[in-house]
């Protein structure tokens, strides 16, 4: 089992799983199509130790599936769960503030097409349900339904 | 100035500058109003050095700018800039994967409102720029305009 996370907040949470430089690249090749220790291995250049540790965790937290594939014998590869499809929302915002404020437009190192139409994806814009851009000035944050104390305390003052 | 980056790869290079347990929550901290050391401190739990340490890093990488506010003396405020506002995508993107992913619906630890309207946060979702869902099956991985011979080797084959 994995083990409790020590603060009740989905982003320290989240980053349990995949706050580390590697294993959001692991995540991005799975969804550029890797399946095999090889190929991630290939693809992101971590040594071998590095990666069975990251494949092994990413495995515990349900973001991979380990599949014995049994070609000449016990052969894995690993899949992505619909856990792990999740994570695209979070890879593509990621490349899009790189790909914007790092590398600039015009140089951006990979690009994505719709492989039909050709089109680019649009950038991720957070909305409202009533489908209105959310501005960081409108937005007020509030304990959640799971909140413990410690969340309720920290969400009753000023928010500074 | 920032080392230049091991792997052309938006991924990569925005986890140098984030890719970090703590780096991604000081930022939440900041979207959620926080400016000054201590309030960075106690919101996050990191110890001293390493608050100082990752503040320095998202100083040097443009994310904050270090203010001084003139309070008795010398006193400081870290306030985002445009390239660490233009991070709130990335951040809501991983709050609402954790929330839906780790704690599940109706025990997420903290919410999100339009103060003025009450509306929550629509899921972030990826379109194409015509406006359609983009799905994983559509999408075609390719070099970009910033692409170099590694990158260009990495997508002239199948992709996996």
């Amino acid at each position: 089992m994995p083990k409790p996370f020590h603060r009740l907040c989905s982003v320290a949470a989240a980053l349990e799983v995949f706050g580390d430089a590697w294993t959001l690249q692991i995540v991005r090749e799975a969804l550029y199509g890797a399946t095999r220790f090889s190929e991630f291995e290939r693809h992101t250049g971590a040594a071998k130790n590095v990666l069975a540790d990251r494949l092994a965790l990413l495995v515990e937290h349900g973001v991979f599936e380990k599949v014995d594939i049994g070609e000449r014998g016990v052969r894995y590869a690993y899949r992505l769960t619909e856990k792990g499809e999740a994570l695209a929302p979070v890879l593509l915002a990621v490349i899009q503030w790189g790909d914007r404020w790092i590398y600039g437009e015009g140089r951006e190192p990979v690009v994505f097409r719709n492989a039909e139409t050709g089109a680019p994806p649009a950038p991720l814009t957070p909305l409202w349900a009533d489908g209105s851009e959310v501005k960081l000035s409108e937005v007020a944050v509030a304990p959640g339904p799971g909140a413990d104390d410690a969340v309720r305390r920290r969400f009753s003052g000023t928010g500074g």
